[in-house]
C-alpha cells in the first residue's frame, strides 16, 4: 500500500472510538462519528474507498447504501464516481412498489427493503455500510440485488470486526474493509 | 436567482416523486430517491446548499444532520465547506454520554439524541434535513443544540410541506428550503 494511503489510514484509525457494553453488555461499540466530525479523515475515507474502486472495480453503475450509516459515507463516494447512489432502507420507509428481505441482526431482527425500480437487472453494484459485524445486514441487500437480477462486484465497510465472522456469510461476495478489529 | 442555479432547481424538481397514501392514507409523500440516483442532481443540490452557505453563514462551525434522510446530504455539504459534520439520531443508537429531546412525529413519537462532546458551547451550527413537515425533528434538534449551548445559525432542508407549518414551529430559527409544496 502506498504511503499516502498509509497515512490516510493511520488518520481513520484515529478516529474511531471504542465504547464497552453498548448496545449491551459485552459489545465493544466502534463509533464513527468522530470520522464525520474532521473533515481531513472524511476525505481520507472517501479517497481508500474511491481508490479501490478505481482500481479493481472500473465498470461499477451504482453504489448501494444501507440505512443509516452507509447513508453517511456512500453518497460521498458515489459523487467522487460520478455515478448514482441508492438506498438499502429498514422496512417501511420507501414508497412505491419495493422488495424486501428479512434478516438477523446483531442485536436482533430486521427487514431490508429496497425500491423496486432502483436497480436494474444486469447493473453492476458496490454494497457500502460502516460496519460489518455478523453481516445480517450486508447478506440482505445483497438477496436484495439478487432479486433484481444485478451483479453485486463486492461489499465495502470502514470497519470489519473479524471475531464475529461476517465475511463468512457473505463468502459469495468479496468485502473490503479499511479497518479490522 | 441567478439562471444557473434556477436550472438546478429545475433539476431538482424533476427528481422528486410524489406517492399518495404512504406511509399512511391522506399523506402525499415525497420521494427524494430519484436525487440521488442522479449524479448530476445531487451535485446540483450540494451546490445551492453551498451558496446558500457561503452567501449568508460564512461563520458556521459545523453541519449537524437528522437521522437518517440527513446523513444523505449533510456529509457533502459539510466536504464542499471544508467543516465537520455531527450525527442527531434516533435514541439508543449513539454510545457514551448523549442528551436527548423527545418530540411529536408526524406520524408518531420519537426521542432524538446526540452525543454530549459532539457540539461545543458557542459554536455555530447549520441542522440539514431532507424535508421540513411538521418541524417536530428539527425542533428537537434545535432543543438539543440550546442544551449544548450551541448558537443554530439556521436549519435547511431539500424539501418544505407549506400546509403542515412546521416553519411556525420554527419561528425563533431561519429555514431555508429548496422546493415548496
Amino acid at each position: 500500500m502506498a504511503a499516502d494511503s498509509l497515512s490516510k489510514l493511520q488518520l481513520l484509525q484515529r478516529h474511531i472510538r471504542t465504547f464497552p457494553d453498548f448496545p449491551k453488555k459485552g459489545i465493544l461499540f466502534r463509533d464513527i462519528c468522530p470520522i464525520l466530525k474532521d473533515p481531513a479523515t472524511l476525505t481520507a475515507v472517501t479517497d481508500l474507498f474511491e481508490e479501490h474502486v478505481r482500481k479493481n472495480y472500473k465498470e461499477v453503475d451504482l453504489i448501494i447504501g444501507l440505512d443509516a450509516r452507509g447513508f453517511l459515507f456512500g453518497p460521498l463516494l458515489a459523487q467522487r464516481l460520478g455515478i448514482g447512489f441508492v438506498l438499502v432502507r429498514k422496512k417501511g420507509k420507501l414508497p412505491g412498489p419495493t422488495l424486501s428481505v428479512a434478516y438477523d441482526l446483531e442485536y436482533g431482527k430486521a427487514e431490508a427493503e429496497i425500491q423496486e425500480d432502483a436497480v436494474a437487472p444486469g447493473q453492476k453494484v458496490l454494497l457500502i455500510d460502516d460496519l460489518l459485524a455478523t453481516g445480517g445486514t450486508l447478506y440482505a441487500a445483497c438477496e436484495l440485488m439478487r432479486k433484481q437480477q444485478a451483479e453485486v462486484l463486492g461489499c465495502m465497510v470502514i470497519i470489519e470486526l473479524k471475531e464475529l465472522n461476517g465475511i463468512d456469510r457473505l463468502k459469495q461476495h468479496s468485502v473490503f474493509s479499511l479497518v479490522q478489529y
